[in-house]
């Protein structure tokens, strides 16, 4: 990008503050990883090396290190004698609205299904009390489930939820449905917003053999509580995304 | 928990749909984390094992294991002969409106500082061009700093902007400013909103080195395209937050 002809009205260049340079390898991998995920590559193989490095105006060895980051992040895959090809399919759900993930992905090629791991009534921790206005011991549904969206894993969710209004959920089928789908539909419970926290963590050992990654993989964590339309908390939940597998959108606006 | 009172009116348990049952440190760890993010522990001191052991209602191991799982998210610290003791401080911005890093900690002890890594115009590449609206080679600037809360670095940050209009950037002062601010206070030019996706990516060793943390660590990826009150695409940018520095938090609603 370096090699892209100044424009004819180029102010003097402000000197950075220190020595250390922008590294351009992580701009072209910031670039090419934008249009491998916007799925700018048709049949998924990349351009070739040369190709890439004359059309981005960088050097070969410059091109060579970005996709060589964009490899270790499981983005593409290099081939032997065949070429560098796309091996990445990432989803995204729209922060605009509270919505399950069977509710977000409901073509016919978007299957949600769930492998239910613990379904049942214990004592809340003090913690899960407080954020569900209950008592600490008072009962809570707990479910555990492991999510697959299209046959692959996706994301491991922990909820807990008031069992003197939500124990009904136990009866019903787990593996199909939303919890705020069952909660609305079966149990007559209305949703009406969520408050929610997202940070990147670190798979355990035990969650990335459930979500089929390297330990240590990258992961969407969501703390999600579910409010009713009275406002009374109902769901408190934690989910764990593939970092490879989700982003989450937003619009934001500058004031409003 | 299991250990808990079973509520009067439980209902039989429905059998989960496989033999991998819940992990009980998951839950724990889940629960430990929220109460530490929240700032729960005054002095920073954890409790004892068998303190936390017997109020969470589960074994001793299962504690162990727990923080075993928060030691290697870099929560806690356990000093042998003192305790275990949390040294995680993790801020959080809010998705409700579009700010600046700088306008959204503002608190006397919240400074934010900027190292300049680069400060330039060069020629967009197609990708970018793309979303700015522009021609592939057209003059964009291109500023990537490392971003410090605290005195202690936060994010990396890349952008890129149409030379045409935000060139006068390169002129102001990038180590204490935001760009959306500069862009309103000093350029004259108002921002509306902005199109955001969020992402969990592992640090590359660059990445990794500028951030000061291990190459691998989690972080979390915002891409985001800012836009003028008149519907332009000003602002394209790459920002990494470090993920046990920040956490990113919203309201949704069931429906709109």
């Amino acid at each position: 990008m370096s090699a892209a002809p100044a424009p004819s009205d180029a102010r003097p260049l402000r000197i950075a503050t220190n020595r250390r340079r922008a590294d351009p390898a992580r701009r072209v991998r910031d670039v090419l990883r934008g249009q491998i995920l916007d799925g700018a590559f048709g049949d998924g193989a990349l351009p070739y090396e040369r190709d890439l490095s004359q059309k981005l105006g960088v050097t070969r060895n410059v091109v060579r290190d970005a996709l060589d980051l964009l490899r270790r992040e499981g983005l593409i895959e290099r081939i032997p004698g065949a070429g560098t090809f796309v091996v990445a399919h990432k989803s995204s759900q729209g922060l605009d609205q509270l919505r399950g993930l069977a509710e977000t992905f409901t073509g016919s090629e978007d299957w949600v299904v769930n492998q239910v791991l613990a379904a049942e009534i214990t004592g809340a921790p003090a913690f899960v009390a407080d954020r569900l206005g209950l008592g600490a011991g008072d009962p809570v549904v707990f479910i555990e489930r492991l999510r697959h969206l299209r046959g692959q894993p996706l994301s491991l969710d922990a909820s807990y939820l008031d069992a003197s209004v939500a124990a009904g959920l136990l009866d019903e089928d787990l593996v199909a449905n939303d919890v705020y789908v069952l909660l609305e539909r079966e149990l007559g419970l209305p949703l009406a917003s969520a408050e929610l926290s997202i940070e990147a963590v670190s798979a355990d050992a035990s969650t990335a053999a459930l979500l089929g990654v390297v330990a240590g993989s990258p992961l969407l964590l969501l703390e999600r509580l579910a409010m009713l339309d009275d406002g009374r908390p109902i769901d408190f939940e934690f989910v764990r995304y593939r970092g490879d597998r989700l982003s989450l959108t937003a619009h934001l606006d500058r004031s409003h």
